[in-house]
């Protein structure tokens, strides 16, 4: 009845929603999810900085610039200190989590057929955006370093001048589904990669201050400061959503002034602001110190999680499966040799444990090893009870 | 040095955001603003309501559904209840404000070239919208009772063959700018026209609910109840932006489920859901009753200020100023007819006043004797002196 335009025709959807349905069933135990522990909420920090925030309710109430609330983008600027980014007023943009940002620079450079490399396994909403604005996607399989710089080297070198890229996709630290950390030598690469080619490398950096584990590396965009020319050709998304609460919405996007007041007029057409609300809350909470107070559990539970799974895998599989270990973040990245992990998974659904197959994440996709864990919100009884049924599961897929 | 979409290489903004840098110069008084009156927002019931829904912090803090908080949505259809409107869970999708459920419908349907009739003087946003999706906008010039359907229907049965039209817009209750209402008739006719011809049309509804005088008519989504195959081609959007407040950014659309399906996906890719803890504040204050305790102190105020800015300036211009008498909303719509609006603002600063020319509520503008006074947020003495300071602008501009 309706002309819808084609992508919506028969539109696709997160494969992971698809898993939603089987979340609530009695008894199951999810490593699905991408949420962070809602059990590890400061709740209480949060609290205060409503109180603090709402001493100014008018503007907590009133609608607020595009660019977002102005205590909260200095209060981000001053957080970005910490990571070690200078960061100009004229070059941030808060967005509704960094889902949106990416969004909008779709909307303002990616013309149908441009070419977008994306690392893969890639987040899945990655690849449901570009595909929603007809780019062309270029997976980049990389290995438990990341990306392959000396490969995309080569990759260049011979497509670039029939079909130059636009933008590169990464998320360089504790990489969604892999958990995988990009070296320093290869974050120098890929920037100077893009210098020469002259292409934007998005880098979507959610989950960087969940590191349980080795030293902290500097960002792509701390890094573009010393190449010449590299800091106008990096995008760098960031979100509150790991550090304080999804619910919030919270995001950001540095880039380019030329681009961020595109991506302005973008968001100003699209939704007008965020919510002065949670933008106020964000800003009071960051300014208050809670978070250097409270995020250290935050991490050390996630450091006990992440452990506990792979120990846990480890004592049901032994070596049937292989999973890489991550410094950091919210994901197990794993495979099981023998296995279609779609099907593991049909296994998994009667054995009343989720995950998430390998599939989702590519943008073409066939029979998968790999699947994704998230050890972030099940307990620690669920995380070993969760590793007996998905062996449970294997076997049965293996008869 | 960066490759935009055509429609980002030089975008124009909102012309209204262009006046924001005079309003905040001193002892400037501003008509320019859409904005709510701050000095009527309900702090405390605010307050309450973020109290009792922090009560679950963990539902105010995690991610939810796309399709929005489940209390939410059903205290959204219970508003809708008193509205005349029936609603299905799987026609309703929370929106950030009524302006993101233009833009997801714009990308789930509108192709490059597809045609969208527009009640002109129009939102500027929503025309802002078309043009970044390429869409082609055909102005429909009403009167003041809004939208003429019989010259719409002279104009669809001539062109609509050789150029289908695909969907009209219009804010029938309130327009803004113009604060016009289209009658019960005319909704009837274009209900009618929207069945036959095929197109849909876009209910913008923000403002319905603050009517100062007469009686409420039912809104385009309850008539169509009553239109064999009409309810398929109505899309309604709301928002409490108006109601409660701007800076929660709740707003909502209701449509067929098929439209609902592909926003909801859009609405995914773009920014995956809107804050849990907005939506759970705007869902405690709806279940709260405190809207009908307080929501008539902000009728009353918009009627007194209204009726005090037509005063005021029939008192300062007599017969050279031509003023539209809505029954709602937040908008005067004058004229004076001797001045192009244009140079009449540049003396309006001169004077310490700002309004916004009607230019800037027209996909093509030329010259315009029209411009938009907003009444809602300036005090009492503000009205008076304001429109003293427009007149003394007026005659500067006949000068």
């Amino acid at each position: 009845m309706y002309d819808f335009v084609p992508a919506y025709v028969a539109p696709a959807g997160s494969p992971i929603r698809e898993l939603h349905k089987y979340v609530g069933l009695p008894d199951m135990i999810s490593f699905a999810a991408g949420y962070p522990d809602g059990a590890l909420f400061d709740v209480e920090g949060v609290q205060r900085a409503f109180e603090q925030a709402y001493a100014d309710p008018r503007r907590c109430l009133q609608y607020t610039g595009t660019e977002g609330l102005p205590v909260l983008r200095d209060a981000l600027r001053s957080l970005m200190v910490g990571r070690a980014a200078q960061v100009e007023a004229e070059n941030l943009l808060v967005t509704t989590g960094s889902q949106q940002g990416f969004d909008l620079l779709l909307r303002v450079l990616m013309q149908p057929g441009d070419i977008c490399l994306v690392e893969q396994p890639a987040y899945p909403a990655t690849l449901q955006a570009l595909r929603m604005h007809q780019a062309r996607i270029v997976g980049l399989h990389g290995d438990e370093g990341g990306i392959d710089t000396a490969r995309l080297r080569a990759w260049l070198a011979e497509h670039h001048a029939a079909q130059p890229i636009k933008a590169l996709y990464t998320v360089p630290t504790f990489s969604n589904p892999t958990g995988r950390t990009l070296s320093v030598q290869r974050r120098r690469e890929l920037l100077e990669l893009a210098v020469q080619y002259r292409f934007l490398v998005v880098e979507d950096d959610p989950y960087s201050e969940l590191r349980f584990e080795g030293p902290a590396l500097p960002s792509l965009l701390t890094l573009a400061a010393d190449i010449p020319g590299a800091s106008d050709w990096v995008v760098h998304l960031s979100s509150l959503s790991k550090v304080i609460a999804g619910g919030l919405r919270v995001g950001w996007m540095i880039a380019h002034p030329d681009i961020i007041k595109r991506c302005v007029i973008a968001k100003q057409t699209s939704d007008l602001c965020c919510s002065s609300l949670t933008q106020a809350v964000a800003a009071a909470y960051l300014s208050s110190g809670d978070m250097d107070r409270h995020f250290p559990k935050v991490i050390a539970s996630y450091r006990d999680k992440c452990v506990a799974l792979i120990a846990a895998l480890q004592a049901s599989f032994g070596t049937s499966i292989r999973v890489e270990h991550p410094q950091g973040g919210m994901f197990l990245w794993a495979r099981c040799e023998e296995v279609d992990a779609a099907r593991l998974l049909a296994h998994a659904i009667d054995n009343r444990v989720l995950f998430v197959p390998g599939g989702a994440f590519y943008a073409e996709s066939g029979p998968s090893p790999e699947f994704r864990l998230s050890f972030a919100s099940p307990s620690r009884q669920e995380l070993a009870t969760g590793a007996q049924r998905l062996h449970a599961a294997y076997q049965q897929s293996l008869a």
